[in-house]
């Protein structure tokens, strides 16, 4: 069993199936192509930092591997709006007092071109093997009876069940996105910590989560378009002065310059497939089963949760009914979080700048404190419950109508006073 | 130039593209994994006839091959609908006249399984090459200026394309089908000729197209759940007995059964994806650009249809604009045929039998007949215009309206006599 350490996007949730699956007494061969990202450096450019939240600590607990986990995390209590204006506003997570916790930032080199491992299934053989590209770029054979295929959005065990009866939709948005970084400032965090700060602008956003050394790392939101009208220095300081001021000034005039055109910006993709699984020879899970948008802070979180529950299957029935039950208990939780995911670009892009969305939100959030379990806002179900995610949207939609009686309600009383 | 014939459907496109290119002087290198079809035996079971309508006809033309195809096609008038009480019942295509022609039942051998040509996309080279894996099993590596992708549903020049900023759908129904036939008979047709045949049944449907040899080829979809509960000749029988009383003569109970458990059903896929265009390297034409299931008859048409676009672009503009204008005017209208061919297998299998039905069919056809192109139904538009696909789904919708009011009017007519 490798040491388990939570530094690579795409490493969390394969390696925790590993530690589930050796619990139970199998035999675990883990194969990863790239190279251990304890003895490299982070690669700048290509980091979203990983939050977790309830859903991905359950899983973790399952294995024992919770606390060490969250050794190397930082508390994220809510959001902290940077409007237009200059101003800033913060918006707890959970008035009961849950929170995201925000993992160290590692670098993804999931970039497609660089993924050399293949995976082949062997018609005669009824067995998959792996064909694992060495560093030597020289080819292994390895005979497994299940393989669970945890190797994100661009998944080679995947790529293998596209020619069976499998249905699978991928989609590209129109933004991408780009790295940047706010420095410490005197040892210390330039901007108040313990949040993920926010800078709203419709097609244009920021979004900062902290790292342990006190600086932060800035992911900027933009469409394909844009970033290609800011071609020279001059029109992106142009552009950040018009947009983003006050972050000009964290990140540093030359700072900017020089992270904005290190790197092209990435796209971001979005996945569904379906069935996950190939009789009881192989299995999807995380990213190559449902690669999602970043926006609502759940991919890790839904690949852990996939873990968890075929760590359960697995437990109570034989491997070939335990992957079909997975498959069929998690595939519209795991489409309806794609689409979520995709949703809440709105919501952290735009919504939260409007007075009628904060609004909104404190009146469920007030409804949320008195009535607890029995009113719960979409984003607290998603994020701090482990209702099934299909449950939490379509609760979400049977609420509203409530929630528009009281927001017409308070539109009122505010026209009034 | 190879010798054109129009006997296999993954062929059809790639051979008119190719005779296309090679008419604007471009030097067109053809690479065919599959061995001669015109030197090998149908293979059965894998088997749907192709057939041609005004859009396929009107891109054969460009190339001088319309004639030379339509030796080979069978005319078809119309439907002829066998009810389930025993009658049959004739719904011609279109009241001025134009028809489908079936062309000669070819085999289709587009197996995944069995495809072994690969194209490689070589990032340093910065050109498209394909390494065609040859008979012996040895690749072949070729440098080209552009890969022109008619390479089919399971495509591999597409699937180069996925790891490219590229959108893509696949998804399989829940039929599958299965190839039966119906014998000569005294050695002409057993049943009316010039018409396409259909049992609708529901969820359970048999089309019959017509052969040179004066037999017809037979094609059974039902749900696989369906397939795989006939699981001996008894149960098939009896199935038969009950659906389709009337072709279990036709075909021979014998033959019936030998024919149904040859071959396990095959899947019937639809893929939609974008963009069909990488620089001027490369463009997908035909089902490796958009795969749809075969209830509207136009794959073939479609991909035909394709050539002759991406012909008229290029003899106006430099390829690299050609490709990205083939891909913006190309893509709604194949993405609207994909979804009117899932749409069109409601109407095959149960509309048809349905009175309403053939009464709004019948309303349609007599208001065509007196506006002509003003006034045209969803099915003439799309099989017997050129009109694009997504105008043709865009106009049936706003004609909806008065046609309701047409229907209203005649049923209450009928309700009065």
């Amino acid at each position: 069993m490798p040491n388990f350490k939570p530094k690579a996007k795409s490493k969390v949730v394969g390696s925790l199936a590993a530690c589930l699956f050796a619990r139970r007494g199998h035999l675990v061969d883990l194969y990863e192509f790239r190279p251990d990202i304890r003895q490299t450096t982070a690669s700048r450019g290509r980091t979203i930092n990983l939050s977790i939240s309830t859903r991905g600590r359950k899983a973790l607990a399952r294995a024992g591997l919770e606390r060490r986990v969250l050794e190397f995390a930082i508390p994220l209590r809510g959001r902290m709006v940077h409007l237009p204006e200059g101003r800033t506003t913060a918006v707890p997570y959970d008035p009961l007092g849950d929170q995201f916790r925000s993992l160290l930032p590692i670098a993804d080199e999931t970039q497609a071109r660089s993924r050399e491992i293949t995976v082949g299934i062997d018609q005669q053989k009824e067995c998959y093997h792996d064909n694992a590209r060495t560093d030597n770029n020289t080819r292994v054979d390895v005979r497994t009876e299940l393989t669970v295929g945890a190797d994100g959005a661009f998944s080679a065990v995947r790529r293998r069940m596209l020619h069976r009866q499998f249905d699978y939709e991928q989609r590209y948005i129109a933004h991408g996105y780009i790295e940047l970084s706010i420095p410490p400032v005197d040892g210390e965090f330039a901007i108040a910590p313990n949040y993920l700060h926010l800078w709203p602008r419709g097609d244009y956003t920021i979004v900062a989560m902290p790292n342990q050394d006190k600086s932060w790392s800035l992911t900027l939101f933009m469409p394909f378009s844009t970033f290609d009208s800011l071609d020279c220095p001059q029109k992106l300081v142009d552009f950040f002065t018009d947009k983003f001021d006050d972050a000009i000034h964290l990140i540093g005039r030359e700072k900017l310059i020089e992270d904005f055109f290190r790197n092209k910006p990435s796209p971001l993709i979005s996945i569904k497939c379906y069935p996950y699984h190939v009789d009881d020879r192989a299995v999807l899970i995380g990213d190559a089963a449902h690669a999602m948008v970043p926006f609502f802070g759940q991919g890790m979180n839904a690949g852990l949760e996939d873990c968890l529950l075929l760590d359960e299957l697995i437990g109570t029935m034989p491997m070939r009914h335990a992957l079909k039950a997975y498959t069929d208990l998690r595939w519209r939780d795991a489409h309806a979080i794609c689409d979520l995911a995709i949703y809440n670009f709105q919501e952290i892009s735009s919504l939260v700048t409007k007075r009628r969305w904060r609004l909104r939100r404190a009146i469920d959030n007030s409804l949320h404190c008195v009535l607890g379990a029995r009113w719960m806002p979409l984003y607290q179900s998603v994020c701090f419950t482990t209702t099934p995610y299909r449950e939490c949207w379509d609760k979400q939609r049977s609420q509203d109508h409530v929630r528009y009686i009281h927001l017409l309600y308070f539109s009122l009383c505010i026209k009034k006073t």
